[in-house]
């Protein structure tokens, strides 16, 4: 019997039934077969080795795809396993999944049996032994009774407590070399590829993330098929840490976290306030050229507020809990977003079709419960503050309005130099519409709407259905920044729950109640995850305009403060933001120190520069300038500030 | 027997004992005698006809003092009393005392007779037959016993229950013509000098305040010495009520509330907002040129936070009660005030003698629990935004700090126009320091610090013993406003506490350990009351430098939309704020209409308009300014905001 193979090029051939991805890759090329990884066989994810029986769609995919990715690192952890076990007879092991970046395996090596950073050596160099012997990863469907024996057997509680969770006639194992796991694959044909191998940390990792059960040592992984992926890839790790927003953040003074104050809640510094009121100066004005109108809303509102727009029943319990009043009886909350309060502020006053679009931003202060375990720096916080807006518009008005705000969005990530993103269109599931809420009609006008917005804008886009909130649809951005790395901001966001929630309404031109549709929108997505974005794609090197300090006098002896004073007060005059480093220090730490700061410019001023009202001027990572009179640095500086800001303005 | 008299200028009398404030009135001059109300002794305000019976301090109360009001309008409400008891025989009395404009009286009239708004009339007009009658008011002392036996027999409850209260050997009864009340005085010698008589208006209140109790009938009222007091009282009171602000705030869109967000949670709608905005950069301005830091910190803190502060043991009773975590069992608190956290971020970092003072700015919104009754527009609410700065300062330091901030202070009043104010200063009860905390050293170079600042700057001070917040002395301005009200706004206090209980530390020039002193300041006390203050002030007609609109174009026809449209677009580039009347409305009603509204400028458009490139000017209140060019009138209008932000600057 032969079946029909389709292509993504929509090329149909044709291969004798029980052929396997691997087969279908030999026979288009011998360079591709080697290359190839995993297969997708009517979009589900298949071991390369699998017959396949039926006329099917499938993708090849090599290292670049996630898919292969996903495989490759769901493989190495068995690896690591099989070496685990080799290394530490009698280790129990619980769950190993692929992750983002690479690969992590919990075990559980006995009460007497610690491993630590010192062992991880040796565990790669068993890991790369294992993977020459070029095993292959043999599936094995089981059923659910033989599956608990052999664990039992081999006293891996961990893996029959899983098994008691599945359903029979579902249950399949995967084995390599002499390790057998309970797994649902796919994994690669061999152990060969993986060549590269390197093991990065151990975590404590609590059995099941309950913290009542047994902790499990989690040990992180990531391999490569190549050497010199895995060197870049350390390379970018090593970047990134220096990069580390938590870590220049407290170089520079930007925020700090308080354990009195609560974790999650970051404390903005005075130089990271300033930065972020300049960033927020900046929206606002863009804001105000497109017709946005700030309001300003309460950091709680009553619970009816959310029992009427639904958050309350939908994340209640997972939320920061209702505040009592002393008296009275009421229960307020914290708001976890503002859209609530704008639709309140809408409702103060009629409106007629005439007055749409309303446009209502708020620099909005919102509080949701995270887990301690999840908190990360600014990116992941308890409190964050929204450089949120909420579009009122008629229906007509969508498309136009939705083009604006990606106008404004573009407009924004240009200025701030992330001009590398791409976007994603969140649509309605295909099949089970009955999810979400509006008409079909409304839905289908607005995902075209989207999708043609998108489409005029030019914007490199990602389909996605199914992704849509329940409310509407809608189309994320995602920067990459300067190394490299994708990071989830802006988004903007189609509703129609919260108007009829909310009973919102305007006056048409036939005299009639209509009601409007929302647009959510943040460009940012919070400030804090922006400002941590922001500080991680410049290394804390940002532009002139946004830095907390602009330039460094530095004199060089003790005689020079009164100049360097001096020098300040010119500056400041001119609206530069200035330091002065008075340590006794000598001139070269000076310089050095004030590098570390990432401080724009270095204003070195001695016996020379006193007498002839000169600075000598470095530019940080630039070196030397020369000297300049004051006027002539003021206007040299203020010169690239503006320089800076007006390229923002006429983008 | 002859007593000695001091009088006020220290100068000594020397009179027989038993002598009277009325007969030593007298004794100084008929015309005095007439016009004096009440008489202190030794710093207790007396009945003018009580005996004085040994050496004595005395104070004469006229009319201007609040002694002579209090006594006054005491005195008026027994007058009511026995109105109300002429003409309603039977009526039951609660508490009736003066406050600070007029007085109260809570009555009940049994269930079957009700008093509207249309007897008020009918009382006053039986009160100024018995105020001519010229009754003594006459005091007795009686036994409890008496006292209880005496309106238990004219079946009055409500004053039994009190008497119940009460400690045998310190009751007292006045009486004036047929009425009796439980009183402690002091009262006017007669009812003659009551000529002028006003009943406001009628509420419900609580028998003791208590909801579960029965509800009586507040009658307010108020009464002069002569009508045209009368008049210009209630004239105020009709101007007061054409300047409230909630009034002018609903009118100029300036912030409105919502049941379902809560009660006492303003929502500041876009001009309002941008009001706040101005005020808030105007401000921030002004303290960064006073060497100020902003920081940002969250809307929360844990419940630990407040602990170590002390506010949660003294306030946490009467607040918005903890918010609970669904998970991990911490409780936060709404931040009721900014301090605590400013703490936390002085302890992030070690300091040294040479880093102080460090000031610490946040514009910082704070929630505090008032019950629903004590709600007052933006007056009293229950989430304000403090304009809020804490000064970390070396004791050296204190008075040279407290300095500036006034000068801060002042500097701002001035350049809102309230150049009218008066301060006092609050410090420790003479008799009982125990209940401050800091040693008597610190405690009096404190108060030293701010008696002498205080002079330095010619500021009118009052001094009050015993009002000291137990952490400190404090100096808090009360402006008044432009139809003579009294609003308390800024506050400076200095802080021994929370130093000590945060062990905030820097390291001296002795290379050893010691404690800053806090001051806490802010100029506005909150923005929501200051927009309120600055409203009322102002009745919405703001400087043109903060108005949400500074000017209104107004097309003749329809036909010259475009034309408005035209002008709009040419100010704004001046960023001139600029609305247009579209409405197909009469010019005459678009310009009463634009005068309501209080913008600045109305520009008028019209044919000669379009043609010429000009537009009519009239300034609110001012009229006719005749033809300007566009160029001309941008030049015009943006020279009055320069002059007015320059005189801003200057101060």
């Amino acid at each position: 019997m032969m079946i029909n193979i389709t292509f993504p090029d929509q090329s149909v051939r044709k291969y004798e039934e029980g052929t396997t991805g691997l087969e279908i890759a030999k026979s288009l090329s011998n360079s591709l077969a080697r290359e190839v990884l995993a297969v997708s066989v009517n979009d589900q994810v298949w071991d390369l080795t699998r017959p396949i029986r039926e006329d099917a769609d499938i993708r090849l995919h090599k290292w670049d795809d996630d898919e292969a990715k996903h495989a490759f690192w769901h493989s190495s952890a068995h690896l690591m396993a099989e070496a685990i076990e080799a290394l530490y007879p009698g280790t129990k092991f619980g769950i190993g999944p692929a992750i983002e970046n690479g690969f992590y395996y919990d075990v559980d090596t006995g009460d007497d049996t610690v491993i630590s950073d010192a062992d991880l050596p040796r565990i790669e160099k068993k890991m790369k032994e294992l993977a020459s012997q070029k095993h292959p990863y043999q599936r094995e469907e089981i059923s659910k009774q033989n599956a608990l024996k052999l664990f039992d057997k081999k006293g891996d509680e961990y893996k029959t407590e899983l098994i008691s969770d599945l359903e029979d006639g579902t249950i399949s194992l995967y084995k390599q070399g002499s390790f057998t796991d309970l797994c649902r694959g796919p994994h690669l044909p061999d152990t060969s590829p993986i060549k590269a191998i390197k093991l990065l940390s151990l975590a404590g990792a609590y059995w099941r993330g309950d913290e009542k059960r047994k902790q499990l040592t989690r040990i992180y992984g990531i391999t490569f098929p190549k050497q010199s992926l895995l060197d870049d890839y350390l390379e970018k790790l090593e970047q990134a840490k220096e990069r580390d927003h938590r870590k220049i953040g407290k170089e520079l003074e930007l925020f700090t976290f308080s354990q009195r104050v609560g974790q999650g809640l970051p404390l903005w510094l005075p130089k990271g306030a300033q930065l972020r009121e300049r960033l927020e100066n900046f929206l606002k004005k863009v804001q105000r050229q497109h017709g946005y109108e700030q309001v300003i809303t309460p950091h709680i509102g009553l619970k009816e507020l959310y029992v009427t727009s639904g958050h309350y029943e939908k994340y209640g319990k997972d939320s920061f809990q209702p505040i009592q009043t002393p008296q009275e009886g009421e229960e307020f909350l914290l708001k976890p977003m503002n859209c609530p309060h704008h639709c309140e502020i809408y409702r103060s006053k009629p409106h007629s079709y005439r007055d749409l679009p309303v446009r209502m931003a708020e620099f909005g202060t919102v509080y949701r419960y995270e887990q301690s375990g999840e908190l990360h720096g600014l990116t992941r916080v308890r409190g964050f503050t929204q450089d949120d807006a909420h579009i009122f518009c008629r229906p007509d008005q969508l498309k136009e309005e939705f083009i604006k705000v990606i106008d404004i969005i573009h407009h924004i990530f240009k200025a701030l130099d992330f001009s590398d993103f791409v976007t994603q269109v969140s649509l309605r599931d295909k099949e089970d519409k009955e999810k979400y809420i509006g008409s079909d009609e409304n839905w289908e006008k607005a995902e075209q709407a989207i999708i043609e917005a998108a489409e005029e804008k030019g914007l490199e886009t990602i389909v996605e259905y199914g992704e849509a909130a329940f409310y509407g649809p809608k189309l994320d951005f995602m920067v990459r920044d300067a190394i490299g790395r994708k990071w989830q901001l802006g988004t903007i966001q189609v509703d129609y729950n919260l108007p009829e929630r909310f009973d919102l309404e305007y006056i048409g031109a036939d005299n009639q109640k209509h009601r409007p549709i929302m647009i959510h929108r943040a460009p940012f997505g919070s400030m804090e995850r922006f400002v941590a974005v922001l500080i991680e794609h410049t290394g804390g090197k940002f532009p002139l305009w946004l830095s907390p300090d602009q330039a460094i006098i530095l004199p060089i002896s003790e005689k020079y403060h009164d100049y360097a004073e001096k020098v300040s007060n010119f500056l400041n005059n001119y609206d530069i933001r200035t330091l002065i480093d008075e340590r006794s220090e000598k001139i070269g730490k000076k310089i050095r120190d004030s590098e570390l700061k990432r401080i724009p410019y270095l204003l070195i001023v001695g016996e020379k520069e006193a007498e002839s009202n000169t600075v000598s001027v470095r530019r940080q990572g630039e070196g030397d300038k020369g000297a300049m009179r004051l006027e002539e640095f003021a206007a040299f500086i203020s010169q690239e500030v503006e320089h800076q800001l007006s390229s923002i303005d006429t983008i």
